[in-house]
């Protein structure tokens, strides 16, 4: 490709976005952005893009179908599973003016995901024993009601989606499965260039289970992920299911001290609190007022410092979803207005949960129940009677060990690059899709899940390999193999050797980039080529002489080296 | 590829379809339907999508850079051009419950072409006289708010297509790009196997300019356009634009009779007009009264079994927009019910447009403008002054003559597979886009537009090129070269043969489908192969010995071959 006839050149004093990733891939000129979280592949991204999606599919047609299923879908489908009302980033269609309303007013949903496309698919299609498993996969375009979206490629209106899903007539059969999923993810990334860095996390299973699934992530600076290694099993948690045990307060009290009701008006927040006590915040108490979907009202309460993962309590709690109570429902639990509550005092029918991090402290604090006070110097055992059971309903922060192994946790920032999902019976019973088995019997069918997002990972490349000058690709997913500046161009020989060694790598199917531009400066050259981040870098010019000079992105050192050592060197 | 591994196999007795491609790709397992107009492609479907659109990637490389612009877009940029209130088959997007809407409430167009995104997004990155001209194409998802869709793969709600546009500092580097796009197409016709049937015809231009646009269209029985060909000129016209001449009327009149006023109330229609008054429908004429959007009266003349085009009406009116007056409007101008207008006695503000088939008749019938009346034996010079000219403001049809030429046309039916559009300034000057000339001045931009519909192709391939069986693929875009069958495979030798030489063809790289079901019968086998029309059919059974059963899809010639015969008999 001539870069004079490149549309989309870098521009060295491209807008700073929020993001690294949508800064320098519009510096580079290889994504414009149309509006927050869309944009226009330009003619390099695209080629990444392609790059990225051509390694996905290759390993994808080793366990799967290709097939493209459709953006748009009747309302029923997304009815069946109940899912059309709940889920908050769902679009429809709808005529845009009157002319259209008039030729044809019907709605579709646009899909962010296609469980409710594929699992009537495979029903029409496969439905005997002898036919499983099987697995169904497509590489598009997919659309989310994303609210602020301020990531570039890494949170998008409309993004690029491989997503597989598979087939199973056991349990068995779906584990089995899964697990070679996790090779075959293991190996696309590993063939992406960022395999080395790239962990399985332990992620929620959703609402229908007490499972895990499973993350793929990046470890990486900027990622918007926390993950919680415990190294004795080399196990990583993503943060939002992370077991944890709080690390041990250290407290020079040895006894109880009376309890003492303080006046704190306005004073709710655990570090205000405690500095205006003059107590560690270790020793404040958090108290959260839920409602549970089945009608009971839950308190529950982690050492100041901590917050309440709902997901954690939920599960403990034994419902299907839990929303924090109203100020109306908070006032008549607690008998105080908010900012309040605490674990002293409340009516019988407030269900109480302690998380582990309020084991084994002396004179603590609560709310006391009583608009604008707190109690000091609370124990279990005296003003509280000694929970028969301590539980894990905090988020993991930190610090925190693993309940299980007792080590102390190594944290990380992380990005998403893939997941994998066992979602059992949900869509499949959802659409009564059952298969025949051998005996002549239906039986239920097991499904599972599994995306990459290619254009997300395009932005974690950049946001993990760049430096202050620009992206440096791995060049398993660099637009081109080569950059080849040429210099001093209005020097009909310069020009003459440039143009010959640009057709002899288009020969040897080198894919190269050759900045062909007579008007342009060295400077700009070499800037837009450091932006660009293309793996290695040619320059013929005067100085040059008769040989090449050689310098890879991601090394300062230059060589002089003759066409011929060229494709040794790539 | 193991057809028992195989999503979505052939079905002989599938369902029957409006369409023959979707009847026939539905039955072959490369399609399948989720909505009318709206599909999923299986496996083999997105085989042959693939083909198509590398081909049509590979010859827009040497024309246009790709990128991929974004499905949804925001409101602004359609209102810039004015067509966000105007166009009937946009559609926008718009939360799907309550808890999408309260995340985000934004609506945006999902685009069904991309003259809103390109326009501004060439307009960010090039405006140098230096860098003109310049071309970008996308290969993407397109989605239009269609009311009936009934044609399969030709005409659907959400389909695939290459859009390639083109910017120009003049009128005349417009033209030679143009030009040359006309070549590329018809080389990419070619290579997908339909180039010896496809043609060019001129076409409407739109409403913003009395150029043509080029359609490329495929001569094919089941087209759902009509192709009017002068011989003479090797011009081909589409039905919507081509110019007629109505071949003259066989009359044994040889002198005016008296003019007489027939009651025939509730006749209206000029078959059954003609039956009612035992004339030739020649002898009748068909007076339609339109509004103009200058606020104009306008009465349409055509002799009797033509009908009035409109396109041509409007550009000889000379105004923007025209349609059809409503009744009230009809009885004002005429003085009669609907039904009964013509030629004779029309009120002063009306303007009357013969067309020139209404030249040379004696004695013809016209509406009385009188409600239940028609006049018979009208003459022009006596009865209706001579008009100073007659127009070509019909639908031409069969029999009709080239008025350039004389002759008479030859007629076809046919699909469109592409067509290419100059825009000239409309879209760059509704964007303020302009370039910079050597001059510094700032001057208007030129455009084009040029479409191949990739997934309409993939339906006209099969409209074209089918029999009673099945599909038969032209080899360039089929989804495997060779189809192999192995029967009597619980025989271990033959199961080991037909298993040995399918591998020997992956190692060659020959693109192969391999039957290799054991409780499948000959007979299905053979008909599922008909179905899917793979080029090459290749037996192994008991009855083939050591050699190996070679067919054409296309012929019904079978031969013995030995595995080394493969290769040059693809």
């Amino acid at each position: 490709m001539l870069y004079s006839k490149l549309f989309g050149k870098a521009k060295k004093a491209g807008k700073v976005y929020n993001s690294v990733n949508a800064t320098l891939l519009q510096k580079g000129g290889f994504i414009d952005q149309v509006m927050a979280g869309t944009y226009t592949y330009l003619t390099l991204g695209t080629k990444v893009l392609n790059k990225i999606e051509n390694i996905v599919r290759e390993e994808m047609d080793n366990i799967g179908c290709e097939v493209i299923m459709p953006s748009l879908t009747p309302f029923e489908n997304w009815n069946t599973t109940g899912r059309l009302e709940t889920v908050d980033i769902l679009m429809k269609t709808t005529p845009a003016n009157v002319f259209a309303k008039a030729k044809n007013d019907t709605e579709y949903v646009l899909n962010p995901t296609h469980e409710e496309v594929v699992t009537p698919l495979a029903q029409k299609f496969v439905t005997s024993y002898k036919d499983f498993p099987f697995a169904l996969y497509q590489i598009q375009t997919k659309f989310r009601n994303e609210p602020r979206v301020k990531s570039g490629l890494l949170r998008g209106r409309e993004f690029r989606m491989k997503d597989l899903y598979s087939f199973h007539t056991s349990v068995e059969d779906l584990k089995s499965y899964y697990e070679e999923s996790k090779k075959v993810y293991l190996k696309i990334f590993e063939r992406l260039g960022i395999g080395a860095d790239t962990v399985i996390a332990l992620a929620s299973g959703g609402s229908f289970t007490s499972d895990y699934s499973h993350e793929f992530q990046t470890i990486c600076e900027t990622g918007e992920d926390t993950l919680f290694l415990d190294k004795s099993t080399n196990t990583y948690f993503n943060k939002e299911v992370a077991p944890s045990k709080a690390p041990k307060i250290k407290d020079n009290d040895l006894k109880m001290k009376d309890r003492e009701d303080v006046e704190g008006k306005g004073i709710v927040g655990v570090t205000e609190l405690a500095e205006f006590l003059k107590i560690p915040v270790e020793k404040t108490t958090k108290t959260l007022i839920y409602e549970t979907d089945d009608g009971r009202i839950i308190a529950a309460a982690v050492r100041g410092g901590y917050d309440v993962n709902e997901d954690k309590l939920r599960k403990v709690v034994g419902c299907k979803a839990i929303k924090l109570a109203t100020p109306e429902m908070v006032e008549k639990a607690t008998g105080a207005k908010v900012g309040y509550a605490g674990i002293l005092n409340l009516k019988k029918e407030v269900e109480v949960y302690y998380d582990e991090s309020l084991e084994d402290r002396l004179n603590f604090e609560t709310g006391a129940n009583k608009t604008n006070f707190h109690s000091i110097n609370v124990n279990f055992g005296r003003d509280i009677p000694m929970p028969n059971k301590f539980y894990d309903i905090k988020v993991a922060k930190k610090g925190d060990l693993n309940p299980e192994t007792g080590l102390e946790y190594e944290v990380f920032k992380a990005s998403e690059v893939g997941n994998i999902f066992p979602l059992y019976t949900k869509f499949a019973e959802a659409f009564g899709y059952k298969f025949v088995d051998r005996d002549g019997q239906e039986k239920p069918i097991y499904m599972g899940c599994y995306g990459i997002g290619t254009s997300r990972i395009m932005g974690i490349i950049v946001e993990k390999y760049h430096d202050d000058r620009g992206i440096i690709w791995p060049k398993e997913v660099a637009p081109y193999q080569v950059h080849l500046i040429g210099l001093d161009l209005k020097d009909e020989s310069i020009r003459q050797k440039a143009h010959d060694l640009y057709e002899t790598l288009m020969k040897r199917k080198i894919e190269v980039l050759f900045d062909d531009r007579e008007d342009a400066s060295a400077g700009e050259k070499f800037g837009d080529c450091d932006i660009i981040g293309i793996p290695v870098r040619l320059v013929i010019s005067k100085r040059t002489g008769d040989k090449i000079e050689y310098k890879k992105r991601s090394s300062a050192d230059t060589k002089l080296i003759s066409a011929d050592e060229i494709p040794n060197l790539l």
